[in-house]
């Protein structure tokens, strides 16, 4: 046994199956990530963000919990962060991205519904997910029909509080949210037994701004015309920023993006410059899953926009950094969590307008609206968002899958025939 | 042509698309519903309700409107009907129950959504829903995640009104739809040009009430051990209250409930004693959609509860009736609204309650659960309903199907099975 694994045996894991969950994700990360040439020196940090996920990182949790801190999950970037640190404890994002779990939770859940749900569920309810075991309190919320009623199932168990995201954006529903951050507030409170202080939210709300610059400055290196990083090594930083410290994660993407700086202007790129750039558009892709970036990437495309919860979602638009009352500035985290353009609202122009706006700002040739099978927000919003991209003369590329292997064949067939099609 | 075809030519209809549609539910109509023998005589009125859904309904509300009526087509249960009545206006519901239009809603939307929604999109994109042109306002709303995102595409054309259903049922949930209440009627008033009076909303809650409590004295009759009434033809009314006149459909059940309380007097049933009593408990079964209930009752069983939305969650629980100001009759009218326990809402204790309150109730054998394929929280909290009852001690099973005919067989071998494992 290694250290992890004995770690994760004194956690009361299923450490055998673990073992063959997380060796499948580790063979997914070595046959995309890691197959990757002549990558970012710094990416070695994020690469290891993604490997310590079920080690390292849950020891330091365990750590810390030790110590008084609490651990909360979260399934959805519509959860405040700063709150969360501002009372010292730590968050985490539990979304599954592994197909290897998925069996065990559709032993409970319908088949039919999305892979994200289904894997997240399946390492939970096999015994497979190290963050169970150390889980103070789970935060689900109400963006989808899937996630909504899983949590039905969930919370009876305790320990898990549902954040009610509103369906429209009107006067009322800000009203709503307004009062759900409240309420989250005060449940992380009675939790941590601590009590939420100004100072220390303008701390966390500084902290988290740091880290959204620093994410939205990766991600402005991918608008020169000779990429310094590749699509797949953003998403593997960004879906490292859902799971690490927060602190220290902004320091090393710092640093990174001071490496892409000097690539740039020694004009070290990681492609030719007559890839095809795409914008990738909709659903996450969460740790463990790399399928459709090293599609596009392994064709010849190259991935230079996510429009995503894995991508600009997360990180677009600051906290006023307002300081003064505790008052004001919940109000200021609650804005700025309610104008995430999630697919859950109707309408959702400012979705559709933001779309077009980043594939104008990216330059990019094309775009892929990635749609996680059986998600029906965003599958029916790809219609408007299509009509869009169509009306500013982008071509676009609706993708329906899951976290399987059995339609990559197909796929490939069809990026390479997308990417082909794109003109320059 | 028929005067119908001349009529909806007129309305600028594709003629014979519609007859081809049309055709198909009403062969089905004659193999299901019509197909029983022993039915009370004033099914008769119910029967044309249907039949004349497509025609006779159609040129009265064209008349309606030709008078200065407004005509406003509704898709949920959740939409205030006593307010459209009250303002001299026209709601029905349009759900779609066919398979026959599905093919022309696929052109456009996703194929893996809910066939509701599909068919009540189809008959519109084809040209063939008859209330599309007459349509003054159609209103939608958020219950789902299908119906939410499709309102976005359809309220471009205008002439659109949504309303959001909260997805929780606490104090500032209630406050929201209180406030979605109130814009429903500010629209209303700018659509009829007419002031809602108190008097008015009076009457349309006493008479929304009556039809309320029809169907419910309707309902009770399946609670005799000798039902003098099929569940096919309940279904039938029920869906006859979404199409036809408010006060005449009233009248016309009060009638044929006379006559069902006659026929238990005189020990008239529509089945042997040893039946199995079944409820079905899910999602609704709208106009054209016989599929499930004919299955079970051809099979020897008799459906005698509708835990659905073409059931007791259209006729339970009145508004209560204060009369005074304005204010006070809305805030009646919401709170009832707010009361029906879709499976939209999360947590939805009140509807495991009630299912299996209304199990007891009816003193049914077993449960089928019906889930329309895609959707999502009716399927997931089949999982809480099937537990709940089995702590009841009553047996359930779950069903997810669509509106086509290809899986009948495989269907019925399962309620056969279902029926005959049912304990007496």
């Amino acid at each position: 046994m290694t250290r992890d694994d004995e770690f994760l045996k004194d956690l009361g894991l299923d450490v055998e199956l673990h073992r063959r969950i997380f060796d499948s994700i580790d063979r997914n990360f070595e046959r995309t990530v890691l197959a990757q040439t002549g990558r970012p020196d710094r990416m070695a940090y994020f690469d290891g963000v993604i490997r310590g996920a079920h080690g390292e990182r849950v020891r330091e949790i365990a750590a810390r919990r030790a110590a008084g801190d609490k651990f909360v999950g979260t399934f959805c970037i519509y959860v405040p962060e700063e709150i969360i640190l501002a009372l010292g404890a730590i968050p985490v994002a539990l979304c599954g991205g592994t197909s290897a779990s998925i069996p065990y939770a559709e032993k409970m859940l319908p088949r039919d519904i999305c892979p994200l749900v289904k894997s997240t569920l399946g390492l939970a309810l096999s015994n497979t997910c190290p963050y169970g075991p150390i889980e103070d309190l789970a935060v689900g919320e109400t963006t989808c029909d899937a996630k909504k009623k899983t949590w039905d199932i969930l919370s009876k168990g305790g320990d898990f509080h549902v954040l009610e995201v509103p369906q429209k954006k009107g006067p009322r529903d800000r009203e709503l949210w307004h009062d759900e951050v409240i309420q989250f507030k005060a449940r992380l409170e009675a939790l941590t037994g601590r009590c939420l202080e100004p100072e220390k939210l303008t701390g966390s709300i500084r902290l988290m701004n740091r880290k959204r610059r620093a994410l939205a400055r990766l991600s402005a290196f991918r608008k020169e015309a000779n990429l310094p990083v590749s699509g797949l090594d953003v998403l593997v930083v960004t879906q490292g920023a859902l799971l690490d410290d927060t602190l220290r994660f902004t320091e090393k993407l710092e640093a990174l993006n001071d490496e892409l700086e000097d690539r740039v202007r020694r004009g070290i790129g990681v492609a030719s410059g007559r890839a095809k750039r795409v914008m990738i558009s909709g659903c996450p892709s969460v740790m463990g899953n790399w399928k459709l970036h090293a599609l596009v990437e392994s064709a010849g495309g190259l991935v230079v926009c996510d429009e995503t919860c894995t991508g600009s979602r997360y990180y677009e638009n600051l906290v006023e950094e307002k300081g003064g009352t505790l008052d004001a500035q919940l109000a200021a985290v609650a804005a700025r969590y309610l104008g995430i353009d999630c697919s859950c609202f109707s309408p959702n122009d400012e979705r559709i307008a933001s779309v077009v706006r980043l594939a104008g700002e990216y330059r990019v040739d094309g775009v892929i609206q990635y749609v996680l099978q059986y998600c029906h927000t965003y599958n029916i919003e790809a219609v408007t968002v299509a009509a869009a991209l169509k009306g500013a003369g982008l071509p676009s590329l609706k993708i329906v899958t899951d976290y399987a292997e059995e339609d990559t064949g197909q796929l490939r067939l069809r990026v390479d025939a997308f990417l082909e099609g794109l003109g320059r």
